[in-house]
């Protein structure tokens, strides 16, 4: 079913929506953020929450009842905690999308609504699941509210994939030159705000921690003037994702911090790649997806000059934990 | 004014509050934390959110309105963004409620409503911020929606302080074992979960990056086990924060695998305490609190043995940025 009828379908039979729940663990939270992000911004009545899932499982909130959605997503739909969410949820009475690259996973069968996303062959493939959340909100808040900007962001939804296809096209050099520079660093601090600020969290738990075995650190770079920016000195490791958006004032603040100290800066820019002129207005909302599949080419070049396959794990589908 | 006076005061002109907003920066950032994880795991039908300053100022939600009750903290009430944002909700018709150490301060001069909390004078006025920032979710949720756990929760707000002060009595030998073991690790993680999730967050960038210049990461231990679990190995420096509470399985689960695999692992543990049996069905959201407490002693002895005063700086307070 598309996305826009599986809402209309939700509608009908729930049409006082109250909650809309994210639900998903390590990289597979941090690409329902953007959504998430949206709708918190944009909606005026609904109630909107993300989870890591055994927060949910565990703490579960008393908004989850017959008047809520939940989404919840899991790349090849087997993680334990998300399939229980799910499970709970549905329970519960709510209305249960979940995002999955496998439509024969776990995840697939404790749902309602299944959307299966896109994963190999291309980098922007790569960006469908966290798109395909991204309009799962947009039709949310059209359908329940009404949405002046849906056209916008329904051609965003639609027009991203040739432009990450685009962007990935020029980057290796400057791909090179970061994993170049960063392989032997002890740690690596990532920071965004807006909707990409999630990015910066799963590239440093997810790209380096959990695939490089790197020590690394991510918060917002509002953030940043709060506390880290105290770690700064010269040669200090940082990467700051840009977004083409209202929230940019920050990003830029921190770049200008980072390089008064001679901190050492890598800036992936969503302005580099024409975001605000080829989806105005609401080009803020999909910098988290071009930016993420950029800097999926700079986590394979620091593979490979590490001699580290980002497949390489030691715990991660190994052992029972 | 009394807190519970303050929202009756507030419920009697604003008697349909949809959304509850808490902003601030960093340490006052993170210590709002319980108030919004006991408010979105309690509420049915307010909505919650809480902001870093700046992101609510440029990404302004659109669910700020006359139907708001905005929560706004800055120790010192001089941070510029969180001044800002408590302005903008005034306009924006909100009723704002500032929480500071500084009754003179500019914060405090925007707001409708001011609550000045302790800070000086020992560990348990130190928490007075969190505490009060939790009362005031406590008398939010009870009078808008009735909460049958009220009378529990508000003897947990008035006995958190007798609790906090006998428990940061017997942490000193640990503290200092803590301080010797980890004065010169390259970087330092700390997670937890539940309503203690940000005091791992602000131990991390305010207490090790801010005042100690030490590297550091954080994040949820329910999202260790996915992405940021492979880092560890025989002798990588952790600080787990344990919950007395529902979350405890995932604070549980991580301390096994640590141990199971070896880590430098140092625990701060809510239970060790007793707050289980002092407030029970309550212990969770007063975990950060004790928790807290205890940190800071840590943090004291860390910087005697480094002989780097928590007070140092080099760019905060020192510089325009």
């Amino acid at each position: 079913m598309e996305i826009k009828d599986i809402i209309a379908t939700i509608k009908k039979e729930k049409p006082n929506v109250k909650s809309v729940y994210y639900v998903g663990c390590g990289a597979s939270q941090a690409e329902l953020y953007p959504a998430k992000y949206f709708l918190e911004a944009n909606a005026k009545a609904l109630r909107i929450a993300l989870y890591t899932a055994n927060e949910f499982n565990y703490a579960t909130p008393k908004g989850l009842n017959e008047d809520a959605i939940v989404v919840t997503c899991s790349l090849g739909g087997t993680t334990p905690e998300t399939v229980a969410a799910s499970k709970l949820a549905m329970e519960k009475g709510a209305a249960v999308i979940a995002i999955t690259n496998n439509g024969e996973s776990p995840l697939a069968k404790a749902c309602h609504y299944l959307v299966v996303h896109n994963w190999e062959g291309s980098y922007s493939a790569k960006m469908d699941k966290m798109n395909k959340a991204l309009l799962i909100a947009v039709e949310i808040l059209n359908q329940y509210e009404g949405f002046e900007t849906y056209d916008a962001m329904v051609n965003g939804c639609n027009s991203i994939y040739g432009i990450i296809d685009e962007a990935v096209k020029s980057v290796l050099p400057e791909a090179k030159a970061f994993a170049d520079s960063y392989k032997d660093d002890e740690v690596i601090y990532v920071m965004s705000s807006g909707a990409t600020h999630k990015v910066a969290y799963s590239f440093s738990i997810c790209l380096l921690m959990e695939m490089q075995w790197m020590n690394s650190g991510s918060f917002h770079d509002g953030e940043f003037f709060h506390g880290p920016f105290e770690i700064t000195d010269k040669n200090v490791p940082f990467i700051l994702l840009m977004n083409d958006g209202r929230t940019r004032a920050m990003d830029s603040r921190a770049l200008t911090f980072l390089e008064r100290f001679d901190a050492k800066t890598t800036v992936i820019d969503a302005k580099d790649f024409g975001l605000g002129s080829l989806l105005p207005g609401v080009a803020e909302y999909f910098s988290p997806m071009v930016i993420s599949a950029v800097l999926r080419i700079y986590a394979e070049q620091l593979a490979i000059v590490r001699n580290h396959p980002l497949t390489k794990r030691r715990y991660m589908w190994k052992l029972e934990y």
